[in-house]
């Protein structure tokens, strides 16, 4: 059996991935500081023989001896993100380089949870992995998306240098059950918000423009991608194009026929967009397609339908 | 007086900071693990009073105080910052990490060098400092363009976050008496080279073009900077824009009439180029002239005059 490190296992994506691979049946080793993950996420895997959990910030050196490395801690949410900048960079830039030299060391596989926002506010639309992209590196949203970008050119050059096997994937928005209720992103945003009956928060007009995959297509193209052959930058996302009104429109439409009488219907509020907001974003997933024979099955109006019930669950409905 | 930190201070451009600062009267402090600086840069101010040298790395932290520092210490030229890439991006890092927690702690002023290269192979002509870069974040320069780029996120973090007072100079292309024989940068390479009676080396087809400032006006742009009440990022450069071909003659020429009889006329020969090599740059200076009051003085052509002298006596001609 192969021993799998996946940091930030506590997460919304780390913890759909532990689950898959401990079933697996791989040796999985949950590493995470609890920043934005919580135990509840794995409590059901907690106990099980092939499961572990180690409270431990990347930002310190920690040996390990396992045979590859999912590396997914960092906060993803913009509002976790800003809460404290200087420590998103610490933990994109030292996180990433114990990782590898980790790898390095014991000569594991390593695959850095990279995003689509190492494209910015991108000029190219669709996005191919070839774009060298549109950020800001001095706005409010840099500590994210060029902490993400000096972890890529941190892990091409432990590559280029050392020889270390590297996968980069460059995720897209993705969303589904365990997101955490109140992490500021849109979809978790908008569905909380229209369970609960209170108005939908729309930043700026609205005809922003978003491509968001459903969590399981996102765990397959990973492990497709870290069991393959290919080191990438490869692009992981759902091609669907919604501008952040449809969205709100979709939500509405799925949610109205659940909701209790006592919950008023879905509304929609406009409020100030933040700095910097990339006005459309949509993978191009040629490379996925063609090198991983990996591509998204769900499409967003099925994937939220199987988001509601876990997110009415835990909001009590 | 004022007790002033120069990082890199045994380099090309620290060593002529360390001039000007130490013939000003300031208390001056210069750091340096000499990986690239010499001894020899600084050996005139050894021994004075205001003057004092650090063997360090800027790597690990160090408890200095302090009431400015000019934050220097970088590998500059692409043979250097390609070297150890991953040294290159944790001296970028780590070291502005510390230099601002020591400018937060003792609560001095910080000044970053950062250089054109955060705009990449620029789409802007010339380039503004609002201009967000066209850079390959898995390329073989990224270690220098992302390391500059997420030392300016980190400044301007620490900036929002504890209300440092920050500046950040984009410095273009630079030269000048004292930079290292060879350390591969295009002036010094050609002026060697004709010196020796070699071949002066053109990467590519030599139309690539570059802006090139003498050193004396970057050390008063970096001054007036530090000095003034703009934490920028203000381009600090040169505007008169060359190809290389244009730069190989003018050098020819003002080369030829001080050579021995016994040293062969200056020559070009073609090499192959490497990879991402910037197409073309060139800063657009309003703000460094309306902010600063400041602008470039020196020609190319008389910059070079210059240069050769110093070039001459330390290639014994
Ligand atoms: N969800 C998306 O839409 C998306 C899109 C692009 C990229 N990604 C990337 O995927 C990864 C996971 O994102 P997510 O959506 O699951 O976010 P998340 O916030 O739910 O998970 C991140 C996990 O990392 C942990 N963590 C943060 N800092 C840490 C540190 N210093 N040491 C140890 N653990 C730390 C958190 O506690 C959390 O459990 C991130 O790297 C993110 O950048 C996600
Ligand atoms: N010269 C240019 O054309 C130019 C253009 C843009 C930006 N810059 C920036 O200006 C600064 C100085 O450049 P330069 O041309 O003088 O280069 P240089 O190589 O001559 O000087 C860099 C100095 O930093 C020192 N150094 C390197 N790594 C260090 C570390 N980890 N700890 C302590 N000292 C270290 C070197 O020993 C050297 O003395 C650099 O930050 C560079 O990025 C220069
Ligand atoms: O199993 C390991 C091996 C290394 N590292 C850390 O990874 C970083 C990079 O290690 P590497 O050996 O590549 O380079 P170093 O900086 O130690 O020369 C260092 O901070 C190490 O402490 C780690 O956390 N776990
Ligand atoms: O309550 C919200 C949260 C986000 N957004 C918008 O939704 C898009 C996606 O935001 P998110 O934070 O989910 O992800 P990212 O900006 O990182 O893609 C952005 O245009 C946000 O401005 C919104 O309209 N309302
Ligand atoms: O005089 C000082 C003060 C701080 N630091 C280093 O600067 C970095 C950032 O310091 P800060 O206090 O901002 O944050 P910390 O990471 O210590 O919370 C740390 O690695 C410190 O060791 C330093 O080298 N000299
Ligand atoms: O011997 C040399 C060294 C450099 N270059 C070219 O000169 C330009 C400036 O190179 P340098 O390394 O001085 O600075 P940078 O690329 O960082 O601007 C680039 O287009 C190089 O390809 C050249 O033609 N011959």
């Amino acid at each position: 059996t192969r021993r799998i490190l996946v940091t930030g296992g506590a997460g919304f994506v780390g913890s759909h991935l532990c689950d898959y691979l401990v079933q697996r049946g791989d040796d999985v080793i949950c590493l995470d500081n609890f920043f934005t993950g919580a135990k509840d996420n794995i409590k059901h895997l907690i106990g099980k023989p092939n499961f572990e959990v180690i409270r431990h910030d990347v930002v310190e050196p920690i040996l390990l001896e396992v045979d590859q490395i999912y590396h997914l801690a960092c906060p993803a949410s913009p509002i976790h993100y800003k809460y404290n900048p200087v420590k998103t960079i610490k933990t994109s830039v030292l996180g990433t380089l114990n990782m590898l030299g980790m790898a390095k060391r014991v000569k594991a596989r390593f695959l850095l949870s990279s995003t689509s926002e190492v494209y910015g506010d991108p000029l190219q639309h669709p996005q191919t992995e070839e774009y060298w992209g549109n950020v800001n590196p001095i706005g409010e949203r840099a500590c994210y998306d060029e902490g993400k970008r000096v972890a890529e050119t941190l892990s091409f050059d432990y590559y280029r240098e050392h020889g270390i096997e590297i996968r980069v994937a460059r995720i897209f928005n993705t969303y589904g059950p365990k997101m955490s209720l109140d992490d500021g992103r849109v979809v978790s945003n908008f569905l909380a918000q229209a369970l609960r009956g209170t108005p939908m928060t729309i930043y700026g007009d609205g005809k922003q423009t978003r491509s968001f995959q459903y969590i399981s297509d996102l765990v397959a193209g990973l492990v497709a991608l870290m069991d393959g052959d290919h080191t990438g930058p490869i692009n992981i996302g759902n091609p669907g194009e919604f501008t952040m009104l449809e969205l709100a429109e979709m939500i509405k439409e799925v949610v109205a026929p659940q909701l209790p009488p006592s919950v008023p219907a879905p509304t929609i509020v406009f409020k100030e967009n933040t700095s910097d907001d990339p006005q459309k974003r949509k993978p191009d997933i040629t490379k996925a397609k063609t090198l991983l024979k990996w591509e998204p099955k769900v499409a967003l109006r099925d994937g939220l339908g199987r988001m509601i019930e876990d997110f009415k669950t835990r909001l009590g409905l």
